[in-house]
């Protein structure tokens, strides 16, 4: 077992578990959690045509204000589903994370979830203080990339 | 490699194994084998309004009866697919492990499967004998956790 | 830690790193990509009715003809969403892998996507000078597995 193959098998583990914990805050409504698993200077572009929000009050902010303007009237379970990870260490430390996401809506009383969009995904993850967190993450939508 | 970080990364490719083999036996129609990755006395609620089935007889009990009710007349491929894994481990050994999954059907014939419902799933896992085994899975559905 | 269990874990992460980069590769339209992931002599049967395509040669043409003649009138983008993988190693160093798959499928301007079929996906995977390779690849539909 080499000290490579021994890394990125620990890495791909201690990635999964970071997405799931950030993603399940995330889709639990604690955007200030959420923002938390950035850098200080985080980038997170999630819409095209949404400016990317920068820094973790940015990101809390853009957060609320989004899901105020989309889900007030409308409440909704939301989950972001990961798949097909692959990891990129760079050699400065930093990982480059590209996956894909499935988003899926489900409204009260309403057995059949809305799955929509289909993302690729990525993210530039670093380590701080020994925690892993996403630097920037950059969301392409699949029925707006083949425009 | 700190003795945590490498547990944890064992741990988690077991866990997915596990419930691999475990969702690959349900989906079969292997209740039978899916009902012994439970601990003797573990208790099963799958869905909302049944009462959870408790010990591993119970559990098989249960699901030859649900799917005899609901697929006798309907013969259908389930697939139930995971995503979002994350674990924590408790001090006493048992594991609280939370994910997503996505019921997906197939029927005959028919190209496009039925996706619903989207849940949130709870599990504990304890280790007797050195495998992995549920000793209680608690499964929300998202469309009816709004209401 | 037993070598067993250190070599599942490596072996779990490892080919998931495997199947990442070959579906971003197909998924991307680089065919001659993702037949360099199966042995010179790999066997692909991806599609019912259709004779699999052998050899790293034949599985790139195979790809080649398939996508002009589904895609060529509609540009999609498909993306394949594997969960559940199962590793079994055989006693001479072969693989099994056996796993679940949904097609993504978006369309341009169309936010939802088309998410069929659902499929069981069973490989053989090989190490070659290191690297892990696909020796074959056996997926059934879902749908018309049940006719």
């Amino acid at each position: 077992m080499t000290t490579t193959a021994r890394s990125l098998t620990e890495l791909y583990a201690e990635v999964q578990q970071f997405h799931a914990a950030q993603m399940q805050a995330l889709d639990s409504g604690d955007f200030d959690a959420y923002s938390a698993t950035f850098t200080e200077d985080g980038e997170f572009a999630h819409t095209p045509g949404r400016p990317a929000a920068r820094t973790r009050s940015g990101i809390a902010q853009e957060l609320h204000a989004y899901h105020q303007e989309r889900f007030a009237q409308d409440p909704v379970q939301r989950r972001h589903s990961f798949s097909m990870l692959r990891l990129s260490p760079r050699t400065d430390g930093a990982i480059d994370a590209t996956f894909y996401c499935l988003v899926i809506t489900s409204r009260p009383g309403v057995r059949q979830p809305e799955i929509a969009p289909s993302c690729a995904v990525h993210d530039v993850l670093v380590r701080e203080k020994g925690q892993l967190l996403t630097r920037s993450r950059r969301v392409a939508h699949d029925y707006l990339s083949l425009l």
